[in-house]
């Protein structure tokens, strides 16, 4: 894949400093520039690196000034971040643009596949399984009976999903990712031991949803456990029975949520956080990292920290005189000793 | 799949009110009923949805009296929500009844495979494995050489069980667990560099037990990591190499216990808890979410909470006063500079 | 396998006691030591054990003295623990030589596969994939295209590697690893949505690294996520894009870490850790169990504790005093009381 300054500036619709002829045949980021990279320069802390960068190319902002002479040429746009990150993703729609259905994997005749989809070897497709237009589906990938996966999703290998489940339009599941496993519900027996309860709801994953490698989205036990539209969960994550996600909602790595949880929109949860069971977390709450949350939030965009967690900068605050404990007891007893004095 | 009030009332034992030729084919939330649907009524709180609900069949206790008329025909039974644990379980036998052995699954000559086994596609079965009757292994799996599969044990797509292990009866392994991979032994050496010790043991899982999806099981080092009868994982539980885990242990989801440990019967453990390793935990201890346990527990129904742990309700008093650490830090200033003008 | 004394005094270079031909099957704790089984004695807490075990074989320390008669032959070494991990490794090659290219595993034609190459059943390979000699790929690996696994490197059923890859020789990959997944990069819009950040760079794994079940590695957005030469995770862990992982360091299962922080050499990270993006770890670094790193560390050898963590001699002294807090917190009222009555 090789590419002049010219075929870029127009696709990203900006203006070409310099040699309009020049290629590039890879991204890099402007410190390991070298001949045929292009690079961007958005955060003025990296400056220092355009003016010795090997790069090809550099995209940079309209209103970049530059303060020595540059060899690599320039393309100017209103954001060079957002810019080169356009890029990225054309770069990476033709690397990973796999296509066709393999003959070695299992498709039986009630499921229907759509127009333009990929299935690699060795994945299962379940009975009345719906696979819609421009799907890719990865080597080794499982889906259940009757589940429903929308349009343009990618499935990465080893995926596994369970029967019944509905899945949105242009979601992306990374390798290792379980949707539909039975969610943990037993109820105690009088000798110590427990009775399953069958857990024959399902999930829900509506439209633009990403998750994150061997996260686990347990079914629900009645109804749905469901990820609102355009939720992004990192790696190692734990959606339990019945849990809803919030739309745009952001949840960062190896954090668990328990059954029957409701997360707002917009929220923005830390990683190896912990949520109890049967809360609602409110819009736009933030959570620090490993944080136990064990009661509702009910303020709309409260950020908090501990665990139990409260307020963010009053547990930061609790934390400093934490650290000064054994300070504040010797200081403690020293007024004790004095006040005895006068006793 | 149909089922009239009569042939409901008569699996359960119940006694009907209404129409007993009504005709349900799936249950429901109390409130999500509809035409159709079966539900229950256990917990008074939600009574009030019982004179609304569009369900065809709700199941109530004996001692339960409407106090407006109900639409719906009713089937009366001693426990409500176990009548109900008992239809879901029914509804989903029916549904998950997978049978017969793909012939794209790879069995060599020397396993030997029960009655009334399902072996879906792409699974793999070792040499000289066993797979008891009436097992079912979904595609994909993957069994090692000389393991055991114990009669009724359901294993889901994806589970990956290494040579040498021993599974019971009536288990369930959700997608993504890993049973058997090498404990985490490593001897150092003189220059930084480690030595690793061959794993050679292997991991024994008796009867009843299930594990969700994406969990890890060690094999022993020598002797056996050990999973007694009734113990129920939940999701992306880390269990170290020559653990051992008593019988009705229930443990919560990203749990880890290290290597060595032995934790007692019916015990609680929270979600996010780490146990390190050597230790041995009593019987029917509760281990609150997030703890850390870093020394043996030896008082039986120990409960316990924070990092390292101690008593739970120390632990939620001295929480309250790390709350007001700042106010305490001010009042002993004030404290202080009152006995200044006294000294 | 069999294996007499003398045989097993030549492949240790050790110094008989006893019969030289008597003869063993199996490997051992000194606990449940048999007839047919080889155990050893190393650590003195376990010296009682040596009079009465079963074993007919304990391999023992030169400077062993027993104080009564022992029963078993005994193999007289340098470092009987050392001696007893060459056996276990032995026992263990033995056992795991699986070798040949099943005609079941997926192998296109611009693939490079060395000598002497395990490929298992459904396996799946990319294009331009390049498998060196006495590499070990069990069945249902999944490796992207033009990704490279070095020498002797053993891959575990269900691992999934994604394109453009580079791992080292002598590496052990345990089921459920994912490497080259998407890190998690998502750019915020105006309206509360996110503009994914494809993630084009790859991982580089070094030699003889070992990655334990169901970790997850990410690719780096531009660039290489690294793991240097010798590193060992445990289960469960997540490293994030762009990280680096320096030589010999160990980490405990459940640990995240953060995009683009570098991890020194030789440190180690306890369980359940969590560190966030953009830090640096120096070399040494001990870091306990749970403990949350919010800011770099410079000093190098330091050893700490606590959600943010600090030095762990001090985070256990502040501990102590968290405990008193209810304690210390009626003393300070009482306090208060005395010097009202003086103003």
């Amino acid at each position: 894949m090789k590419f002049s300054a010219k075929q870029i500036a127009e696709l990203l619709n900006g203006k070409i400093e310099g040699d309009s002829n020049v290629v590039i045949n890879e991204l890099s980021k402007i410190e390991d520039g070298r001949s045929g990279s292009l690079t961007f320069l958005a955060n003025p802390k990296y400056a220092s690196f355009i003016y010795n960068t090997g790069a090809s190319i550099v995209i940079v902002n309209n209103d970049f000034v530059p303060e020595q002479t540059i060899s690599s040429t320039l393309i100017r746009v209103n954001d060079a971040y957002q810019a080169f990150a356009i890029l990225l993703d054309v770069y990476n729609k033709i690397k990973l643009n796999k296509t066709g259905i393999s003959d070695k994997a299992f498709i039986p005749k009630s499921a229907v596949i759509g127009k333009n989809v990929y299935i690699g070897e060795f994945a299962v497709i379940g009975e009345n399984v719906v696979i819609s237009d421009n799907v890719k589906i990865y080597p080794q990938v499982y889906i259940g009976d009757n589940t429903r996966i929308g349009e343009k999703t990618t499935i990465y290998s080893g995926v596994k999903i369970y029967s019944d489940n509905i899945i949105g339009d242009n979601c992306t599941f990374h390798s290792g990712v379980i949707i539909g496993a039975d969610g943990f519900g037993f109820a105690p027996k009088c000798d110590n031991d427990y009775m399953k309860i069958a857990q024959i709801g399902n999930v829900i994953i509506e439209n633009n949803v990403e998750i994150g490698a061997n996260c686990t989205i347990d079914r629900a036990t009645l109804g749905s456990t469901i990820i609102r539209d355009g939720a992004k969960l990192d790696n190692l994550i734990q959606i339990a029975h019945n849990v809803e996600i919030g739309e745009n909602t952001v949840i960062v790595s190896q954090t668990g949520i328990a059954g029957s949880t409701k997360i707002g929109k917009n929220c923005l949860i830390g990683g190896q956080v912990g949520i109890v069971g049967h809360l609602k977390i409110a819009d736009n709450v933030k959570i620090a990292a490993q944080s136990g949350i064990s009661s509702s939030i009910e303020q709309e965009g409260a950020v908090i920290q501990g665990s139990p967690a409260f307020k963010k900068l009053d547990y930061q605050k609790s934390y400093i005189f934490f650290k000064k404990l054994p300070d504040i007891y010797k200081r403690l007893e020293e007024v004790e000793k004095k006040l005895k004095k006068l006793f």
